[in-house]
């Protein structure tokens, strides 16, 4: 991650005026041109240290709300023996999405599109009795996918960031009742992160034949269609939707996370059993939980930008205070206020660069921090404080601006 | 990551009585049964929550030096396409050890062996003037290698994390400026872990045809030869050695980190090109300087351990505190000091389990925690105190405690 104090001087890369020639969507425009991201291929994204640092504030929301449910991190590799797939069948009936291939050794190797086969090999070694279960982990961890339609920016990529939870239990009982816990953790995580959004009932694709839940922003980027009734947080995805349609609002929306109460048919094909109370020989009751931390950052500019870039929530924003000084003679008292902002902790990206006010503002604008401060000399001993969302202006001395930020 | 509190009696997963009847290596070993990793298959591993930890720990010791020397941390993708290593050549020079493949739609792709390549399309695209460097980008990330002999536990992966750091420059000067600070940051990288080691020069593989340094930790379990004087931190591989052997010691060691003055080759090959005050084109001076921080994990075992089991320095240990309560009567008691400490900001492992006391010392050892605190009947009002690497015991306060942790 960056430090508490970054010199825009420095800061690698610089922004760019206009947007690749290829960006369709907002958030490929304006992650791009304001240096969050860059494309290595269709649906393969370098995260800049920017947007390396919004998915580090990402990532640790989740984490916080993982950990409050009592999962455990840790990372699973992304480089898989057919072998293992091959014990559920989705070597072949998820031929179309996972990346298959031999080395040149004739080894046959897929690539991480998920991991519920390879949390089942690990369960299977470590747990034998009733003791050794509930098992809560997860991960921050790559995922590939050969999506045919690799565009929609950051929205859908052929290599993406996932966070991944595992659970496995003695019951049908003990799996619901987590999973209506990791759903409410859901809830908080996309509450916190700001987004108007619905938990919404949807069919399981290639992970189960079971109903499964479904986390959808209400955005005009989206490409699912949702129906809910007003004031509702609850909605029906439109492949198990089964209602009458002039009922309900239909809502264009992106799914930023999945829940998947999988039961016992992974337990079942790779034999991971425990030993109930009884001496009883039963399968371990699954599930598996989604968030795509990246597609987040996405949706976030999707749905918090304007004409001038993007608008970030300050949960998730890079830095807390754009601080801009204007004239080399300024400096000094520029980097006196830096160092007193990150002494208290506070994030701060230092426009320090000789060049034109109107180049600064624009790509203050463009780069979306929450407060801007500006040091000039028109300011004296105040400070140029202007709100990012609001747009609104004021001069504050450095105690106002503390109660701002 | 765990959070500071972990009772012992929810952590995934238990120990392990057995090393894998196909563990050669200390670390494979203890890894293993203490619960810190799982392998997948030959050189891939999963890091459980307690290696997950431990990583974490090594990377953000790495990640303070990086940013130290001024790195900005990002992360690049993982799956590459041919075009960008057919520009180096690479593609056919290093095809043994790199992962290269096919997807059903013809499209050929490789796994990331290292990120040259990719930088240099970044700096392409980002790069006009003398400006706009020097640029120093680093990230944690996996790379991919195709290992003939996968063995030695963690120390030689198919599948591994690399921070690795890249630097572009206008000249030479200001690249051999960059790389004796970087060398200089390793030292206090590899100082801070507690290793024995030697700044050692060696050729540059299939990276570069300069003399390269690599840091080599001296270990029995080491595969590689150095010579050195006795007293001196420079050593030199066997590879490049030139001198008399009778006059220098030579050591097995492992090698953990390795820097790369690259020079101008890459960016002729790939068109990365500057222009400089005069207004002349020129090429970027390139340099790459990698750590292996799962491997480092290993070689910490290799070097710190007993016949018990694992003695973690402080600095990576998973947890500064293992508590252990003994009798379920002492439960509540121990609940107390737990969140004494970790209101105190120290990282505490209960073991809160109602299992026998001997089984419970036993996994304290192979696990390693640095300081052990029992709490049972006898211990009354104090804590019976225990150094994991000095054996040391003594009854203390809790004041006491926390001057000892």
């Amino acid at each position: 991650m960056l430090p508490l104090l970054v010199r825009q001087s420095t800061l690698f890369p610089k922004t760019q005026k206009t947007a690749p020639s290829d960006a369709e969507s907002i958030n490929h425009k304006l992650l791009v041109r304001a240096g969050f991201m860059d494309q290595l291929m269709a649906g393969s994204w370098t995260l800049m240290p920017l947007g390396l640092r919004v998915v580090g504030k990402i990532n640790q929301i989740i984490r916080e709300e993982m950990n409050e449910v009592g999962g455990q991190e840790l990372a699973m590799p992304l480089l898989h023996p057919k072998s293992i797939w091959n014990e559920s069948g989705r070597w072949d009936t998820a031929k179309e999405v996972m990346y298959q291939f031999k080395d040149i050794h004739e080894k046959e190797f897929a690539l991480s599109f998920t991991h519920e086969e390879i949390v089942m090999d690990l369960l299977r070694k470590q747990i034998t009795s009733y003791r050794d279960l509930p098992v809560y982990v997860y991960q921050f961890s790559t995922k590939f996918r050969n999506e045919l339609r690799a565009k929609s920016g950051i929205l859908r990529g052929r290599e993406f960031m996932m966070k991944d939870l595992y659970s496995a239990h003695t019951s049908e009982e003990d799996l619901m009742a987590y999973y209506e816990k990791v759903k409410a953790a859901y809830v908080k995580v996309f509450t916190r992160l700001g987004f108007n959004f619905k938990v919404t009932l949807a069919s399981g694709g290639v992970f189960t034949d079971k109903n499964t839940h479904e986390f959808q922003v209400l955005s005009e980027a989206g490409e699912d269609t949702i129906y809910f009734k007003d004031g509702s947080m609850e909605a029906v995805n439109d492949e198990v939707f089964e209602g009458n349609k002039d009922e309900y609002i239909s809502a264009k929306s992106i799914e930023v996370g999945n829940i998947f109460p999988l039961g016992t048919w992974y337990a079942e094909k790779m034999g991971v059993f425990f030993t109930d109370q009884d001496g009883v020989k039963k399968p371990v009751w699954f599930g598996s939980y989604g968030i795509g931390p990246t597609r987040v950052m996405g949706v976030l500019v999707e749905v918090n930008h304007d004409d001038k870039g993007i608008v970030w929530p300050e949960v998730v924003a890079p830095f807390a205070v754009h601080l801009i000084s204007l004239g080399q003679n300024n400096l000094n008292k520029a980097e006196e206020v830096a160092k007193k902002l990150t002494d208290l902790g506070h994030e701060v990206l230092w426009d320090d660069r000789d060049i034109a006010a109107g180049a600064k503002f624009a790509d203050s604008d463009l780069i979306g921090i929450p407060h801007r401060i500006i040091i000039s000399d028109k300011t004296g001993d105040s400070l140029e404080y202007k709100n990012r969302k609001s747009g609104e202006t004021s001069l504050v001395s450095f105690e106002e601006l503390l109660k701002v930020i």
